[in-house]
């Protein structure tokens, strides 16, 4: 229904929301069942002031913002979580993080969808997956 | 060993980092196995500009919080987490959130710890639960 | 609309499965909110010839099946299970374990419940939450 | 270290766990970081005795044996389960299941990994991941 959804409605969808402008979200690819996002490294991640690394909530946000968005050509809209993982792989150092979301299985009533953050290096650095409800909402 | 840490300890520990500072993170109680924080609301925090409720990531980051400080009286510092589960029970709409960590079973190499989020009124918004590795660090 | 259903009618919609009666399921306890059940070991359980514990998936299945009759009260029956996560806190040697299922929070779409696994002793051996899908059949 | 064990050898230590015989496990491929199983139908999976579809708790069992085993050729052993999640995509008709296992991250203390359970046709039935410890064992 959404699948003629475009990348740069997608932005602008997940722009509307202040956390997202916080993380300084870009989507820089879309496809049926995926997205790539980037996020804009700031200071407030951090959570070791010596050893500069960023804060596992901020991981797990990307990732379940990327999991979530991977639903977007189904559900046209960002959908709520009903619930989530987050494996933590390797410290997240300062500088901008890709994430990728998938949908690993879309129903019309809930969706499994997963995502990975990676540094600028390619380094695989979180992934998890979570729980989206994809029923219309009630109007 | 870390079991004489006091309450100011443990908030002069969480303050130095800056997405602690970010969060408004303020310790209210601390025990054994257990520890109660609140969070102050910001508008960064919100990712629907009409209904104004606040990302799961925020909730997923003070989640991850709690359970890791729940362990504070046996390893003395926040610990590294492995993995995390989160849980949405209900939208988190403006004002300070309440969460409260508590150790499920601690071990020397990991541990399991859950945490709840509340708001004002004590309405259960999140729950959760994570791995944490509580190994000492090499010297 | 179950909340009349007593704990003989919950164990008998028990033990129609199969797979419940090879786990040798009993009923020993009921309210609004949570349940109790034991399983009877089986010499099949073991995963190490040797040091003779049970197999995790056993554990998994039985955090499963008291979180999912946990919500019977609710549901009147039992409900398809969504996602499920599993801690496991202690190897499980040969004898009966109890499991103590909790409702965390029903809606009428998708609910939330956990589990704990204990041995004859109580000692904690595994525990775990999942979500639940609790909307109506379609007729 | 372990780099060089053969699918038969996995086979057979795999074979000696009465829980992994009662499931039927062959092990029908096996690379660096992932290996593939199948698992024999039996009545005693079936959770209704009307629709015939295997309880969950069987299909965690699958996830994890997986997972774990996907380890193989750095660890050389099952090793312990800390914790794993299950999503539930499809009900698991009878027949026998395949089961791919892949390694997400490998560390010297504890490693992530995933797996899909399928069925004769191909279908997704479930996926999940989890932490496993991976640490050598203290003699």
């Amino acid at each position: 229904m959404s699948d003629t959804i475009t990348i740069e409605e997608v932005q602008r969808l997940i722009t509307r929301a202040p956390f997202h402008q916080w993380l300084g979200i870009e989507v820089t690819a879309l496809s049926d069942d995926g997205i790539e996002l980037t996020a804009r490294w700031r200071e407030e991640w951090v959570v070791s002031p010596e050893r500069r690394y960023t804060h596992g909530g901020i991981l797990a946000a990307l990732i379940d913002l990327a999991a979530d968005w991977a639903l977007v050509k189904r559900t046209g809209r960002g959908v709520p979580t009903i619930d989530m993982r987050v494996d933590y792989h390797a410290a997240a150092m300062p500088g901008d993080l890709t994430v990728k979301g998938r949908v690993v299985r879309a129903g019309s009533q809930f969706a499994t969808a997963e995502a990975q953050v990676y540094d600028a290096s390619g380094k695989l650095l979180a992934s998890g997956r979570g729980t989206y409800f994809t029923a219309p909402p009630k109007s």
